[in-house]
């Protein structure tokens, strides 16, 4: 107090800014002041955050580079805090659903999922595979399984052979951080059986399921991507959205890998390997799910678990062509995830296609932590993805400087495909200004960071800082630079954005930008033993994802094409708080325009056939 | 990280707690380590608390000592944030309520609470005085006023002669920080006119109530007890509960004095002189409400509003001999009043009787803000204070260790009510143990202080520091000093303190202690300009109260003796959330049992006859 302070923006009220196309708001692109950095100076540079003097002086200048002093830390705004992006259920009056049984146990619920979705009729799987690429669906496991044509017992075998072939490449996929061969042949030994006895629990039974190694998941450790956190916090079994997924019958096939801590966005993990992009081994598949996103997009599982506090789950989805969904916060229970944060983070499905992440939807959504004020919604609706009738006039928002603000590739490839799917069911799109991303972008990190800063604090204390890969030091020497003050500042900034949202949702339905602001970028030697720091390309991933977790927003990214260079491009929908069916109806269109141009991945498994 | 540390508890889990009398859990008391501070030593305090180097040095040393770093900053504990004490709302079935319309307007809910109290017979006031002392409640005026015995305008009168004589004395009581005689006679002449054709809108048509001035309220500025707070956040004119008790016709007389900024216990303000207590004008009258709970003991009003952010309405109302009550956090509406914390305070009523304070609350209560996961009750009880059959089976949690760490005085009186109240309701006390009661206190001092700190940064850029009383600076630098983890921390405590306060309401319907540590204590003269520091003193008055604010629990206090000097002693009963009709059922009948030796202040202005 009293001393010199860096000026801070002064906010005008929400009720005040024109949010239309010819807003004076302006598009602040990410003011990121930072080079690329591996290697020895990754060293470097952690070990002058780490000191004291040296660190201070540090931080407060990428603090004020990055204009935190300036958007958020020194701003004046007049909204309370938001502490919790948890909405009041409102009933949305969506078109095109059904209310279910909110009572229904999860393999009733994937029963419901499938009945809502469309009939395929009964080819054969050679028929099916002719003619385009696709990865083979949950639907497909379920069929040959009844069928007889195949068993889990030997999808589980060509499974772990896969994986083992999957590391002796000269560019390891580094897929998963735990298999257990012998914990996947037994549970596929008993699926086996149950299908012997005509007595499958569910369509997902046999059905192999992977999990990020942020969730818990028996006979395994949560590693959270590191070599010690689970020594000091041992996993008790499973998390609750593992138990469903066992309940219905599917198999664990392992702990994927993923960004060390999550505190960062390339998945190059220094100590289990960076995951590498089964379109091409020598890119990274982003992070932090980045072990889910592959072993999906490789064709090891339909679906798989992650977890998504700032895009971790939809951007190596979109990375890895495939379908990456973050529900609303709240509507997945949180419980046996590891707490890095508490805000912004939520299971989130890694799946082939909208249908499979739907069903595995299905299966583990409800009920909210009990220690919150429960605002759980009292009704339950899933998408009637088999209606003949389309949803009439929808809206979308899209906001032009943010939707442009990405490669020439994405933009193009995105807008095409915003323009096939609204042309073909007569939707519109409404030109908006979305005020203040990057003050969001800002104030998300400052949150997500204090939060992981705190959560980790007892255990770093005792933590000899070797075990801790380079990126992560510095990534948690930031995290806990941010006073009292700072974290509340943010909180305030998320109260606003939420107004804004709320005000953008009042013109439209959905938001639609690209997922990523560049493809699947390339992974240097030099990053392998140290990890990365590289901002710029960090900013672009992140770009697009900050509503979705800092104001608990669903978001869904589906795959709408590919680079010259065959990388694949995601877009995404984000929608209104607990508008998951609309959300789903709309990704399932813009899938059924996409997916006949679906391509293969250079590294790809057929388990099936 | 990785330097020095001090070392911090590691919590056990809270189900593994004792919670019983037998407890391995021990009690740890305030470990206050500062002298009484006022004068010269409070300047040179704070010169120190604001220099960079000596500053963050000292605030080390602070911190350490007071364990701040060993009970919260450096705790190892499991529990997640709790953000914000709202509550679900469970349908706790109460005996002896009445479900009434949640829709019903202002003065319908004050005509509705007065229908469920008992039947005073109509006396004529002159014989209502003649036993013991009480003071004039809202129905008096009421009868008065509909009998025309007497007009607002009269009342309105001599309101303004007896605080102009207030004034006159030796020791000046400075029970206001603005009040306008115009505005005052204004009202009282259009309630007078009511009376007058026989449409008196309300039993509060014409009832004088005052105001904390930390409440907007036209025409005055809000000056939180500052001398420059309402220039930089001008008043746009009421707030909400200030609404809603004028469209039920009373009078609002003015502003009450209060501790600068809430930021303090004594009530002794630099800029407005040191509210004094009417039982002695020698001694405080506790804070931050001082004026609040000095005018309604003194007579002025019968009602008066205060907040309550730690005890700041319960600590007054007790060293001043009257009811203060605070309410779940939530029931009231905050809008208007100033944001000085966002998570801790709410409005609070301090009034001569609990029927008083029943009516205003059914007056003001209702509806939450909006920007909240709202969890608002959907029915509306009010206690049927008129009941001829007693609420049966009433259990009061009561921890020894705890409730006697008073005055001898205090331990005695306070009991003996208990133990009376018991006795004559048949009503059993439950010995329990009530773990890390400190830990939670220096949570809550770290959370209102950085809520604090965060709320007025932006005014506090750019104020000239001499604005500012020294206490009130010394407060500011301590509040500012928590990081983004400590605050974090304090979170993680109010969820732990929640759930052990759930399991002891499992054993228990009331928690029952003291209101405070001490009576009220003298105020010297070197205090009046600098404000004093006395945190000894300050933790014996906010010993009782933390559980109110930090967990949003319903508590309200009642007079239940005096100590030898004559000093109100107050009993405190702390409820459920949302067990408001309970609490007042409860509270009314420990004041039936007292109000008969309720003795006349030195300080006493009879308006009414």
């Amino acid at each position: 107090m009293g001393l010199f302070r860096a000026a801070g923006v002064v906010y005008k009220p929400v009720e005040q800014i024109d949010l239309g196309p010819a807003s004076n708001e302006f598009y602040l692109q990410a003011n990121v002041k930072a080079p690329r950095m591996a290697g020895f100076l990754v060293k470097i540079f952690a070990w002058f955050l780490e000191s004291r003097i040296f660190g201070t002086l540090l931080l407060y200048i990428l603090k004020r580079n990055n204009l935190i002093h300036k958007l958020v830390s020194n701003a004046t705004l007049e909204e309370s805090p938001m502490f919790v992006p948890l909405h009041p259920f409102v009933d949305l009056n969506e078109q095109e659903v059904e209310h279910i049984d909110s009572e229904a146990s999860p393999p009733e619920r994937v029963q419901h999922a499938i009945n809502c979705l469309p009939l395929t009729l009964e080819k054969s799987l050679n028929d099916l595979k002719s003619s385009c690429f696709r990865r083979w669906t949950i639907l497909d496991y379920s069929r040959a399984y009844n069928s007889g044509e195949i068993t889990p017992r030997m999808v589980a075998e060509r499974f772990i052979d896969a994986v083992r072939e999957s590391y002796s490449h000269p560019l390891p996929m580094s897929f998963f951080i735990n298999y257990d061969t012998e914990d996947i042949l037994r549970q596929a030994t008993e699926s086996t059986l149950r299908y012997e006895r005509g007595e499958p629990i569910s369509a997902l039974d046999g059905v192999p399921i992977a999990i990020k190694d942020e969730i818990d998941c028996s006979p395994y450790p949560t590693t959270g991507g590191t070599k010690w956190l689970h020594k000091v916090r041992p996993c008790k079994g499973d998390a609750c959205c593992v138990m469903r997924l066992r309940s219905c019958g599917a198999i664990i096939v392992g702990k994927t890998n993923m960004h060390e801590l999550g505190a960062g966005t390339s998945g190059i993990n220094p100590h289990y390997g960076a995951a590498r992009n089964p379109y091409d081994p020598n890119k990274i598949t982003g992070g932090s799910s980045s072990g889910s996103a592959a072993v999906v997009s490789a064709g090891l599982c339909p679906v798989a678990l992650g977890v998504d506090g700032g895009g971790s789950v939809r951007m190596p989805a979109s990375l890895c062509g495939v379908v990456g969904f973050k529900p609303t916060f709240g509507r997945i229970p949180h419980s046996g995830v590891l707490p890095l944060n508490w805000t912004v983070g939520m299971v989130g499905i890694l799946a082939g296609t909208l249908e499979d992440a739907f069903i595995v939807y299905a299966a583990i959504n409800g009920q909210l932590p009990s220690n919150q004020p429960t605002t759980l919604p009292p009704k339950v609706y899933f998408p009637l993805l088999n209606s003949t009738n389309l949803i009439s006039d929808i809206k979308f928002a899209r906001y032009g400087e943010w939707f442009n603000d990405c490669s020439d590739e994405i933009r193009i490839c995105c807008s095409n495909a915003l323009h096939l799917l609204c042309e073909r069911y007569k939707w519109k799109t409404v030109e908006v200004t979305i005020p203040e991303i990057e003050a969001m972008r800002l104030a998300h990190y400052m949150t997500i960071g204090s939060e992981c800063s705190t959560s980790l604090s007892s255990h770093l204390e005792k933590l000899d800082f070797a075990e801790l890969g380079w990126d992560a030091r510095v990534a948690l020497s930031v995290y806990g630079a941010f006073n009292g003050k700072e974290y509340l500042k943010a909180q305030k900034i998320r109260n606003r954005q939420m107004q804004i949202h709320n005000n953008i949702f009042a013109k439209a339905d959905i938001i639609v930008a690209p997922t990523t602001g560049v493809t699947a970028y390339s992974i240097f030697d030099d990053a392998l033993k140290t990890g990365e720091l590289d901002y710029i390309n960090g900013a672009a991933l992140v770009r697009y994802q900050i509503a979705g977790n800092f104001l608990g927003l669903p978001a869904v990214t589906v795959p709408v094409g590919y680079d010259k260079a065959g990388l694949p491009i995601g877009l995404q929908f984000i929608g209104k708080p607990w508008s998951e069916p609309t959300l789903m109806h709309i990704a399932f269109a813009m899938q059924a325009l996409c997916i006949s141009d679906y391509r293969k991945p250079k590294i790809f498994y057929n388990l099936l056939t």
